[in-house]
């Protein structure tokens, strides 16, 4: 098979990059080693950026978003006994928008299956060869027989545990990486969300998050020890603990249920320099994981695809490779400012088990300088809708 | 003897709030360690938030300071390769005056001489009697004799090392710290200062800063380790030290002579809870110290002497006790701003022994968040020019 664009991974990035590609006549192929149905069961975060709206638009994917999505205009935070809101349209005109990763994903691939959008699920084995010469391909197996796709250019999409960047050699490679003492256990219940903006609260027990999908669907979170099994915490433990790290008058107000979904995921920042190696690019989680603090996980593999769409447009319609030779340092340039606002809202709001009580004491007056300071207010909600890409 | 209040300290803090209070018609003796020759030789800070120009303005002391010294509109940053000013006029509205804290202290000298203000020099033993019982006094000996002052209030502005903090039970005390795993050696020196501006510049090598107190007279630091001794390091050494660590047009046109005074001092955040007990007050250093970086340890001293003279004064003109009962509250809200400024400021700036890649990727990334994002430099010049009292 021959393809301009071989994309590695069916989840958001990968098709939302075939998707904008197909948009502008550049023609896709899509590798994914689950199936879809496997793909629309992970739960993710659900909070998108005007950035990442805009691309949904451009794709043609952004109807049902339009119709269903909650749209933000700020949040509450909590720490200690003080309560403040941040306001987003406020301070920047600009506000996010809350729709579940999987809507994303699904209104994705309803798409991609209209316009017959190549899509394999189930491959395996998947190998990239050649990426620094004129003869990029990728093989792979499926129902036990060998393929290839032969690809002007290969997009990585396949995240953290993926092939793409471990197909860039140590040499040409550095890593980045921040682990953080503890993790994030979370449920989905079929209850109407506590509050009707999120609620990110930090209390001496840890941080908690107030988060919705829908009017009858909520997802929180409690910052947990990196030993707990989702197991070990009962529904029940998970209401009683939730509670007493949320402000009392949503605590006395919290509707509760059975949980529909239980996980613990650690807490990382990482990234890997370059984002391009010869004719590989590398976008979202294969190449950059941030903390779910902020929620720009999504929305940072969303910037990538926009300056690789730009990039591969500029090839393609103009035979100017500036755009795809200038993507890295694009896309790393944003991607740190990302970092850097998901570790700072991170550090801000858990407890470390090393923190001094001069260093409870910062982050303290970090929160009040927050909560009072109005540049202070701007540059956080700035960072919240989103950097301009 | 009898004063209504008892200053123990004869630096700048216990000299402007002697002053000031004589303004107000409140009479109090100082008493000091040390001789005037050796306070005025102690070298420190030189840059002066408006709040602590306005009080010297209020103390009348202002002539000579509004004469020379040097307003300083923006300064420059620079790490590793690029260097931006960031304007705090152009922010807030406002700047800060360069105006070293011996001449401060010099004028204040000055003005309490003139008043035939009582200063006590090279008393010993200071002890303090009785701060949480109406019978408040203090006992020292000076020539080898026994004195007694007895007083209304008693005000410890006698620096971390002073008896007056030390004299709040520990049970009633708590205090917060954080020491910095490195120093700065600054030498002063007869020469035109590099810039009209000061130069905060963070290398590979670590941190340096250009400073001035007039226009033949430079005062420069650079980050050692805290095992250094200033004769380890001769001039020649220093100088070329300096050149390394600030940006390269800055070092081409640096001039160098011989250091008049040379000094490694350590960098510690400190702060002590709370500022009063029964009819005792600390101010300034006594209270809390900040890392040199940002220049906040005598503007801190001052919003200080600020709550404790509107206290004082609301004590004796309207019998109220409601200034100085929220003497302690009010003080240490604004003390723990600059202790956050300042300890951000230093973290930003500084090379730590511990930092991973990682650490120092978010260095460059709040770096260039600062650099890029106007509500982020309107944030720092707020703190720089003094957050308001």
């Amino acid at each position: 098979m021959r393809a301009q664009v071989a994309i590695i991974g069916g989840g958001p990035s990968g098709l939302l990059l075939s998707q904008l590609l197909d948009v502008h006549g550049i023609d896709s192929i899509v590798l994914e080693r689950k199936t879809k149905d496997y793909v629309l069961g992970r739960i993710r975060a659900g909070v998108l950026e005007q950035g990442l709206v805009r691309l949904m638009e451009q794709a043609g994917v952004a109807t049902r978003l339009h119709a269903e999505a909650y749209r933000h205009d700020g949040t509450l935070i909590s720490y200690g006994n003080e309560t403040f809101r941040l306001d987003f349209s406020a301070h920047t005109g600009s506000s996010v928008m809350v729709y579940g990763q999987t809507e994303v994903t699904r209104d994705l691939y309803a798409a991609r299956e209209a316009a017959g959008g190549k899509i394999v699920f189930n491959v395996e084995d998947v190998v990239i060869h050649g990426a620094d010469t004129d003869a990029a391909h990728v093989t792979y197996t499926l129902d036990d027989k060998d393929h290839r796709i032969d690809a002007d250019f290969i997009a990585g999409c396949d995240g953290f545990h993926g092939v793409s960047r471990q197909s860039i050699p140590l040499d040409v490679r550095r890593e980045y990486e921040k682990l953080y003492p503890f993790g994030w256990l979370g449920i989905l219940s079929e209850t109407p969300p506590v509050n009707h903006e999120l609620i990110y609260a930090s209390s001496k027990r840890g941080f908690a998050l107030c988060s919705m999908r829908n009017e009858n669907l909520s997802r929180y979170y409690i910052q947990c020890s990196l030993s707990d099994k989702p197991e070990d915490w009962t529904d029940a433990a998970f209401w009683a603990e939730l509670k007493r790290r949320i402000p009392a008058e949503y605590a006395d107000q919290l509707i509760t249920g059975p949980s529909i979904e239980k996980s613990i995921a650690p807490l990382r920042s990482f990234v890997t320099e370059p984002m391009r190696w010869g004719r590989l690019f590398l976008c979202g989680d294969a190449a950059h994981i941030v903390p779910p603090t902020g929620a720009k996980g999504l929305n940072t593999a969303a910037s990538d695809v926009h300056y690789l769409i730009e990039g591969l447009r500029q090839f393609y319609e103009s035979n100017d490779s500036q755009g795809i030779d200038s993507y890295s340092h694009k896309a790393l340039a944003r991607v740190w400012k990302a970092e850097r606002f998901s570790w700072w809202f991170s550090s801000l709001l858990h407890r470390y088990p090393d923190q001094s009580e001069f260093d409870l004491k910062m982050q303290q007056a970090e929160i009040d300088f927050l909560r009072t300071n109005q540049a202070a207010q701007r540059a956080m909600a700035e960072n919240y809708v989103g950097l301009p890409y």
